[in-house]
């Protein structure tokens, strides 16, 4: 299923840098990179199983939000 | 601070997809791209508090590492 990461190591760069960072280590940014495709992942599939449970072929905004709540502490 | 999304919609439109959508609806696609900008940020953020912390200039790996537990609930 996973065929190497979709979110870009220049991305990350950029948004630490954004936040105020005055310098980067290479490993900071593999690490958020690591991060935010777990995220990702794991709100994409309970996505999934939630549009399945209300009788859904397409995953809706809704069910990325819901499945958002389970995995943020936000 | 904010200048656009740095995630791409058609990434995020693939990572439901390989997550085992039949179909994803565009709403879809901008939650999760809004919902993951927002993570990254707030995770860089608190990454380079945690770095001026630690008497650093650099952001670590370990710095992300505990910003993100402060974050999600994974």
């Amino acid at each position: 299923m996973s065929s190497g990461p979709e979110l870009g190591l220049a991305t990350m760069y950029r948004l630490i840098k954004k936040s105020g960072a005055e310098r980067v280590s290479d490993d900071a940014a593999d690490e958020l990179q690591k991060i935010l495709e777990d995220v990702a992942e794991k709100i994409a599939k309970q996505a999934v199983d939630l549009s399945v449970h209300a009788g859904r072929k397409t995953v809706k905004s809704e069910d990325i939000r819901l499945a958002s709540k389970n995995i943020l502490k936000l």
